[in-house]
């Protein structure tokens, strides 16, 4: 729903949220009070532009809630156009990381014209031989978390294309790991032998018998991840597995292996998984599996609230 | 080297053994005694064909060993182009198997004309819930195996797209498993994030010592394997690694995982690697690091040893 649409009233946003990733481009505008007055999304991800396209299309998706005149409108940004092959690169904040300093290390990216002032915050990395990491986005949710749930301290799983896991303490990143489990699964099923036998639609009593069989079993034996991988065909050609049971098998597979690599991140206090609803469904039936009930916490809900405190520390 | 190119004979060969791969297709001519009278290749391997093409195919490699009368030319067949998606299908034999059956198993493959006489081996599979697994040329090789290095009992290593692990008892496949990391590089390498990182020419000294770097994270912590794959993305970004490092840290933590991962396999008796020059190498080098000294053979001497076993059997 757009502000406009109700009562003619144009531009009365005093800044906009703006979660610009991979895949997808998500504004929310910000009224008086943190009142969120509407939110919008777009396919325009980093993915599919090439830097000088980032400052149109963003004052194209916000074209309704800028005035001609008068103070520009603020845009704050979180997530891959702060990377260097997006928009403007936004230089990492190190691990251990306090989030509280986020906002003071955004950058500022040029909109020409002068009716939007767009800021990008950073992401985090970690630094060290063998342990070099990065994230862009999870550090602004993880903000969030925080503000959502004072005095968080312990484990957040952060599933995606590359899942992060994360030792939070309040706002401070303490340190995290990426595993490819999402792009495992993409790239496996797009590309791999296991194709044939991964048509399935990803859903339907097959499905979930399939990725409960695979979370047994990457969860009992995470090191054999890759001699399970080739079941997957195997129990096609042999076993006459659906293609709805063999794209379950694998998902499970995956996530089974994940979370019981992970095993040893567990009984650090709380334990959160942060990300979309279809993804923290299956993480949390994987955790369910290791005795864990951890809180869940829909990734846009904790982007929003991660900006909405990065801008409430901009402005002390 | 042609027969028919030493002295203008043409058609001396008794036989012809045929290894007949997913992207290669190798004929040796075979003449009186065993003897080994030519070898050709071909890229027309079976992921290029639709299944009426073999027969067109397999005479005009053979074109000049084919007499236009008499006795047809016999063609011993191995390998994929007796898969479903092949040009004929050959049974499993199933595992435990008697590699001295496969012979005895082999389908009649038509070619019109008549001038030549195509049988093709079958491949073994390994039945059961979660226990599924299927090989198709590799039981040719160990059938080979058993043939250069009477009495091998033990473990065989056979790295590929699809890496084989077979417990071996002179001509009997005791059980066996598919890893694999031939393809999960492939894959990883050409569709990733990864392929930022990876573009280096798989050589040099670089090379070499991402190699020895994965090799040892890998195999100190398979389980670790999906949340160490993103280290060659970051180690680029953070450590200004080079395309040659991250191509050689991908390969390594591959395989040290995998060796790592199977290391229960070991310590049952003889030990062998069977595959080609270079990833023999590799492999070579991984498991010197587990303090194994495996049996290297090359894999097309043991397909070629293994087709000359099965002929003699088939011919009692």
């Amino acid at each position: 729903m757009l502000a406009s649409d109700e009562g003619g009233v144009t531009a009365e946003s005093e800044w906009v949220a703006v979660d610009w990733g991979t895949s997808n481009l998500r504004v929310w505008g910000i009224g008086r009070g943190g009142h969120v007055l509407f939110s919008r999304t777009s396919a325009q991800g980093m993915a599919t532009l090439a830097p000088d396209a980032y400052p149109r299309v963003l004052a194209d998706i916000l074209a309704p809630d800028v005035a001609p005149a008068g103070k520009p409108l603020d845009a704050l940004i979180c997530g891959m156009a702060g990377a260097r092959q997006g928009w403007m690169e936004a230089p990492y904040l190190d691990a251990p990381a306090d989030l509280a300093t986020l906002a003071a290390a955004a950058v500022t990216a040029p909109v020409p014209g002068g009716r939007l002032r767009a800021r990008i915050l950073p992401g985090v990395c970690q630094r060290g031989d063998g342990a070099e990491d990065v994230m862009r986005g999870e550090e602004t949710q993880l903000l969030g978390l925080s503000t959502l749930v004072p005095h968080f301290s312990g484990i957040v799983c952060m599933p995606g294309t590359h899942c992060k896991w994360v030792v939070l303490s309040g706002r401070r990143v303490e340190r995290f790991a990426t595993v490819m489990t999402g792009e495992l699964f993409d790239v496996l099923r797009a590309h791999s032998v296991l194709r044939h036998a991964c048509t399935g639609a990803g859903q339907g009593p097959d499905h979930a018998l399939g990725f409960k069989s695979g979370l047994a079993a990457g969860g009992d034996a995470p090191q054999r991840l890759p001699a399970m991988l080739f079941k997957v065909r195997a129990g096609a050609l042999l076993s006459a597995r659906t293609p709805d049971w063999c794209a379950g098998y694998l998902s499970g597979l995956l996530i089974g292996a994940e979370i019981g690599a992970q095993r040893e991140w567990f009984g650090r206090g709380d334990l959160a998984v942060v990300g979309s609803a279809g993804l923290v469904e299956l993480y949390g039936a994987a955790m369910a599996r290791e005795g864990k009930q951890p809180l869940i916490v829909d990734g846009h809900a904790a982007s929003l609230a991660g900006l909405l405190a990065a801008r409430q520390e901009a402005r002390g």
